[in-house]
């Protein structure tokens, strides 16, 4: 392998521009029938036969050979002990992260509106809504290469921050191999207990409970495409956090940046996985010139230079733009997971900003440092879903019930006009529910 | 028909009580293979072909034999002619629901934290979100018999207090007929646009876009088995709302109300469809008697007594139960999608309650008053989804980017942290885009 890649350019005056970018983007979705099929039957097993379901699947593909499902249950003090034997440097970055990322939902909590409220009409009526966490949340953590304790963090800290009262961690522990990292994450971040289990198994665990495992109101976390498959199934049963795709990175850049830096980052976002997407977009060719130089100059030094080279020959784009105003709206267009702003002025382009996960903003903001330590949630919106949804927040474990209290007053005006509605729509038992109220 | 009903009983203090109580509660669930694949090949179909599939499904299922897409869409005139030609009654009793949903979401909009935020740290680095609306979303609105003129308020108004600035709604015409009230209703709440197509041709429309009709980035709105099909199979192109089940009332009295009140908000309910629950906890045995008596003396005079009987006879429950405290712990166990309190002081129960989509406190507060007029949203959490889900709201029509930008100073300390955690987790490239930014 030479550790050289070319990565594909464009040029957004290219005849056909728009559609080649679309078509960039979009990954042949990945309907596995037999997946989601073995899928099914393991979490009807699971509905049917709980514990005894979870020790079969276990021993069939994690290799635990236990007798009782209460063995799978790591014990606090383990968790505790994981974090204290960390190195005082570990502990030192992990107790900041976690810190911070507390902080941050904890000012979200406030600003974002997860509170209850209520107003009071003239005549007395009162209407408003009143906020309550989750009970119970689960978290799914994948054991093996992709075990990454900041994101035990990022799932577990905005649920305690709501206030869910328990939060369930499943993490699979193949061989009975466990992450320690992965487990001081989860004593710092509050997590309640600790399942070692995985797969769609755990999915339908936390979906039905089982006599030792118990049921959740809501999944979050990443998986493999079962885990994916399961959460799909059991949506409805519990809620569920998106189904991710792989990772995205948008550099929208005016060329006054290191080309060093933008770089390392596009490879920051391709040495995740082969799929994952880095994308570039520069009014100034010569400066693409320049990143495409530091590519192949960097790339030999990269641990996981295959993976990023895949990822770059197959999926990466250096566009070149008009000029910045039009790169912010092939921005909005690609909606991506994560937009950097590398600019002298980055927050005159992020206005004009519409979609995106994350918006990094100034040379200095590298993905990374929000990946891992700066606040805000790493959990966000993939395959141009952020023109929809939202990165993880506080938001996602709270929910509202509205609150009505109509006045004996408020009956009278307000029972008419539900009268004639109703009538219209057909529902004479609507109609007279709200004509019973009325005085004669 | 002999227009009585028996209502199952039955008592808190029963063995197998939550047992029972929870199998009453749930429904076979409705995956139907034929109905998916049918489903399925109508959204191919439309993503492959657009209009001219549009115009053959619409033929096939509509009776529509129309030669274009453009004379499926609604002019914005007859919309408002609609309007115009209604009765001052039925004019006045929407003007007064539009214009009472609409203040509610307002305040919704800002006590639910639908805004921007952002807060400077020591160092410089300034950390926040930025609330935008979607840019465009698709309002489902089923036709014939559940054509509800509320429903195009209550999914079209929040979209536009949320800033969305196009809602284009959809709409089957089977045969050409159109229902006026449907189209005023539309008119009042400031759909851009509707088109007369619906099933699962008009979702794939939506989600896919055509020559004629836009993509939308997210669906709202109930429909038939096909169309809930159809929204499930196209989450994740764009955004859809939750997949609504049968109507649910759950009644908590202290015995202080009228019993023919009681009857008939179980009735208003029970008249949505066979399916729909209704179900009444109550300490006092002499009062469940006479709301059963009700029942039957009231039901003779329902128009839609037939639907009545058969949701009563199959589905609903009158519980009596050890005291109200008890029945508010039932409460929560149920999640309902309506909970009426009719009690002397219903805030004190309220104030337990947890899981609901909407709570009704009060004598005076019918559900139905709900429904049409009080302000709040009838779209609703079903089947115990109130767990861990919310009522339609503005909240649904925007979404938010994490705003990032770390100073000079702010990424010598988070680069570190970044650093450590980067290596922790094997991920090089994350480690060097935040080592490079470090001072030498």
């Amino acid at each position: 392998m030479s550790s050289q890649v070319q990565v594909k350019q464009l040029n957004s005056g290219d005849a056909g521009f728009k559609e080649t970018l679309l078509s960039s983007l979009s990954l042949p979705t990945a309907d596995d029938a037999a997946i989601d099929a073995a899928v099914v039957n393991i979490l009807s097993a699971v509905k049917e036969r709980g514990d005894s379901a979870i020790l079969e699947f276990t021993k069939q593909f994690d290799r635990l050979n236990i007798a009782n499902v209460t063995e799978l249950e790591i014990p606090h003090r383990d968790l505790e002990k994981s974090y204290q034997e960390l190195s005082s440097e570990q502990k030192n970055a992990l107790d900041i992260a976690a810190k911070r990322v507390r902080a941050y939902h904890e000012r979200q909590k406030i600003e974002a509106g997860c509170h209850s409220w209520e107003y009071e009409e003239a005549d007395g009526t009162k209407l408003g809504q009143k906020v309550t966490p989750l009970d119970r949340v689960g978290i799914y953590v994948p054991g093996g290469k992709a075990a990454y304790p900041s994101s035990v963090l990022m799932n577990a800290i905005p649920a305690k921050v709501a206030g869910v009262a328990e939060v369930i961690m499943v993490v699979p522990t193949p061989d009975g191999a466990r992450n320690p990292l992965v487990l001081a994450a989860a004593y710092l971040a509050g997590v309640d207990r600790v399942f070692t289990i995985g797969g769609a198994q755990a999915i339908g665990a936390l979906a039905y409970g089982t006599k030792t495992i118990p049921s959740v109101d809501k999944i979050v976390g990443p998986g493999n495409a079962y885990v994916a498959a399961a959460k799909r199934r059991v949506f409805g049963t519990v809620g569920i956090d998106m189904i991710a795709g792989p990772s995205e990175i948008l550099v929208l850049c005016d060329g006054s940046t290191n080309p060093d830096w933008v770089a390392m980052d596009l490879f920051s976002q391709a040495e995740h996985d082969e799929q994952a997407q880095s994308i570039l977009l520069c009014p100034d060719v010569a400066f693409i010139e320049q990143v495409q130089a530091s590519i192949n100059r960097l790339l030999p030094e990269m641990h996981r230079a295959k993976v990023i080279t895949t990822s770059l020959a197959n999926r990466a784009l250096l566009i070149q733009v008009k000029d910045m105003a039009e790169a912010c709206d092939i921005a909005n267009a690609i909606a991506a997971e994560h937009l950097e702003i590398c600019a002298l002025d980055p927050r005159k382009w992020a206005e004009k900003i519409r979609h995106a996960g994350a918006i990094f903003m100034g040379n200095y903001t590298s993905e990374s440092l929000g990946d891992y330590c700066a606040g805000p949630n790493h959990v966000l919106p993939t395959a141009r879903t952020a023109r929809f949804s939202s990165p993880l927040g506080v938001y996602d474990f709270i929910k509202r019930s509205s609150m009505i209290e109509v006045s004996e007053a408020g009956a009278q005006t307000l029972g008419q006009v539900a009268s004639t509605l109703a009538r219209g729509e057909g529902l004479q038992a609507h109609a007279r529910a709200a004509e019973m109220r009325l005085k004669k």
